[in-house]
């Protein structure tokens, strides 16, 4: 092989960072090798907005942005969408369904997914928050759970229709619940005739003893009382003790819901299991400071996949790792290479944490600052605005934002039409046995 | 009962308009009464933009506007939605799963699918494009074999990735072409480093000898030069003879192609043929000139399921048909019911056919005058952005299209996460034998 090959397996916020840093990189010092991004979608996913999605307030296509766009102006880099099945390290390759990519140098950035802690069967009961087909789910799901009730005559599956549970208090969890909140008191209102969607029960569980852990206390209280006041019944040490369809037993009552959505946790990409590195606790791997996998001094591990003492999993963190190893690596072709113990530490700089609870309120924590109401919902806003990638998507994005808070309306109001997407216990919301006129 | 009730069947172009006119003859006169409309659907579909859906150019939502809040103002409409299972016209019921609803006055506005001529199997090789998810489907396809081509290589496969055939000369075939001849030369064009886009070969075939039959001759002999201008292959006198797993068979060659379109044929709703009463050769009902189905004075049908001479299976049609039986219906409770022969017939005021086939280039056929090139395009524009519903929905699409013609850019490029839309022949683009590097 003449010119070396960088490998970046993942189009999240850590791989996409390192692959631009790369690029970046690559132009400026005329370096020569190839860049080889692999993910299994076309799109870069904008997670953060991803429960706006799920809340009919957006459009996927207004959060999924194509790979290619976004990196089509570094000649270097090459994207190839495909599913990664496994990895050969010692013979460096990375090995996709039927073919097998060799590199010299790779980063890893395959993120994380929902857990049910081992409880596999939760999954179908439950649906989580990672993906678009998750958000896709959700608020078909939801919107068809409106339509049902609007039909059936039976009282008892008409409240179970309109309850929703999330469990889980962090930050998706809190913003879901808010943004369903909303949804149900102020855009569905007017739209039934015989429901009333103000009177659906959303319900958020959390089995520690309070919202946003990551956050000062101070802000979970703030959370709790927005969302109390957004009419969401906040249950706090309410551990989930089994899950079934359309019920969920706590440790004193089951509730049944025709809607449960799972914030409660998540692990790192199956594929971590298999890397040939220690793993800690909750499975994500535990790397060198300068994150490169022990042995491995030309694979390198990023964002929710591996666990660094102080670093939150979120995006901001895995952007900066994209960047260190993005760095290391084309510092090594500069410079030539030097062991994992010589190389710069990864150093996580905290540039805070924020929630949206709902219509002109978040929580954000920046520095040592803690701060709620308009100003953070502002500030919550124009940073995810900033961050995300486009200048299209930007533009739809704050005319839909603008659009709904002037008219409460929220224009992805649509069930898509997949069977995947249909109701969990009731495939249309006709089918109840009525005579009706 | 009390009341009469009003019962409408569909929401598409035809349903609608008869939802809101009789809303606001009610609303105006004061009637006393309930309108129920069912759709399968809780969106109303803008069919006529559909092609940009499947051709990335617009997010779903942004053509498929909720039914509830269309109709929202109008307090004595509601909305049910629904699967209809039959109809039950001598005891005045639509069926539905397992529920039936009675009716005083009955609307059919069921529209049309795609057909096949009788062969069912084609349906699995070919796509139509009448639905959402049929605009998912293609443009999930379209651009998956465009990832296959950039990673296989096997020379054979890559120029049948490459291949879109569409079978059908009529508007939704000129302006599928022609959206897909941009996509491949102006937005694909530098996403790709291994393959060229521009290089895709997209194949127009029509059984008859010219384009856009239902337009004066010179208005197809211009969409047909304009196509091959933007790199068409246009095949005149080319019917179907076979379609297989990626492959068209014509008369004299067989073509392979990873995506096949069909848009040569629609019937009417399949439920159609189960209402009593005469249908024309291509299935669609024959109604009294009021509209009203033949010894039942209080069913109307309209739109694609009927056939009215000299009316054409377009969106103003049915909208006026709709119309004309609120009215009839709204006049029947104003100043009691005539029969059928006594009632006002219903008169298509043609209003004229546009269709767009690329970047400002469109062909409009108004009156007696066939104008093209830029003022049909402009044109073309201005009445599909009035038509649309939702303010919302026409600033966005305005925005989507004043984007893409400054930047050569779509938004939509994105495959959506479902096992249906699925490459026909391989799952995953990666799935090749080979190992690069």
């Amino acid at each position: 092989m003449s010119s070396p090959r960088i490998l970046i397996c993942g189009a999240g916020f850590g791989g996409l960072t390192a692959a631009r840093t790369l690029g970046e990189r690559f132009s400026r010092s005329r370096l020569s090798g190839e860049i080889l991004l692999i993910d299994k979608e076309n799109y870069h996913l904008f997670q953060p907005l991803l429960y706006q999605v799920a809340t009919a307030g957006l459009s996927g296509p207004d959060i999924a942005i194509p790979i290619r766009s976004i990196l089509r102006r570094y000649p270097q880099i090459r994207v190839r969408m495909g599913n990664i099945q496994g990895f050969d390290l010692s013979a460096q390759l990375v090995l996709l369904e039927g073919s097998a990519v060799a590199y010299d140098s790779l980063i890893l950035s395959l993120g994380a997914t929902t857990s049910y802690f081992g409880r596999v069967s939760w999954a179908e009961h439950a649906v989580g928050l990672k993906s678009l087909a998750d958000a896709h789910r959700i608020r078909s799901r939801l919107l068809l759970a409106f339509e049902e009730a609007e039909c059936t005559e039976d009282a008892d599956r008409r409240e179970e229709l309109l309850t929703v549970v999330i469990v889980g208090g962090g930050p998706t969890g809190v913003e879901l619940a808010g943004a369903i909140a909303e949804l149900a008191r102020h855009v569905l209102r007017r739209d039934f005739r015989r429901i009333d969607p103000t009177k659906a029960r959303i319900l958020l569980l959390e089995a520690g003893p309070r919202l946003l852990n990551q956050f000062p206390e101070k802000l979970g209280r703030v959370a709790e009382r927005k969302l109390r006041e957004l009419g969401v019944d906040v249950r706090l040490l309410s551990p989930v003790r089994d899950l079934g369809e359309g019920s969920v037993v706590l440790p004193t009552e089951t509730i049944r819901a025709a809607n449960i959505v799972w914030t409660a946790g998540i692990a790192p990409h199956p594929l971590t299991a298999a890397l040939p590195a220690p793993h800690d606790r909750s499975g994500r791997l535990l790397v060198h400071p300068d994150l490169s996998l022990p042995g491995y001094p030309n694979v390198f591990a990023i964002g929710d996949m591996v666990s660094v003492p102080g670093v939150p999993a979120i995006a901001p963190a895995a952007m900066q790792m994209g960047r260190h190893v993005a760095d290391l690596v084309a510092n090594a072709l500069s410079f030539g290479s030097a062991p994992p113990e010589k190389r710069p530490h990864f150093r996580y700089r905290d540039k805070g944490m924020m929630a949206t609870i709902g219509r002109a309120s978040a929580v954000a924590w920046i520095g040592k600052a803690t701060f709620n109401g308009p100003a953070a919902w502002i500030a919550w806003l124009t940073i995810h605005l900033v961050f995300l990638i486009g200048f299209r998507n930007k533009a739809v994005v704050l005319f839909e934002w603008i659009w709904s808070y002037l008219t409460y309306g929220l224009g992805a109001r649509i069930i898509l039409p997949s069977e995947e997407t249909a109701s969990p216990t009731r495939r249309s919301p006709s089918d109840s046995s009525s005579t009706e006129g």
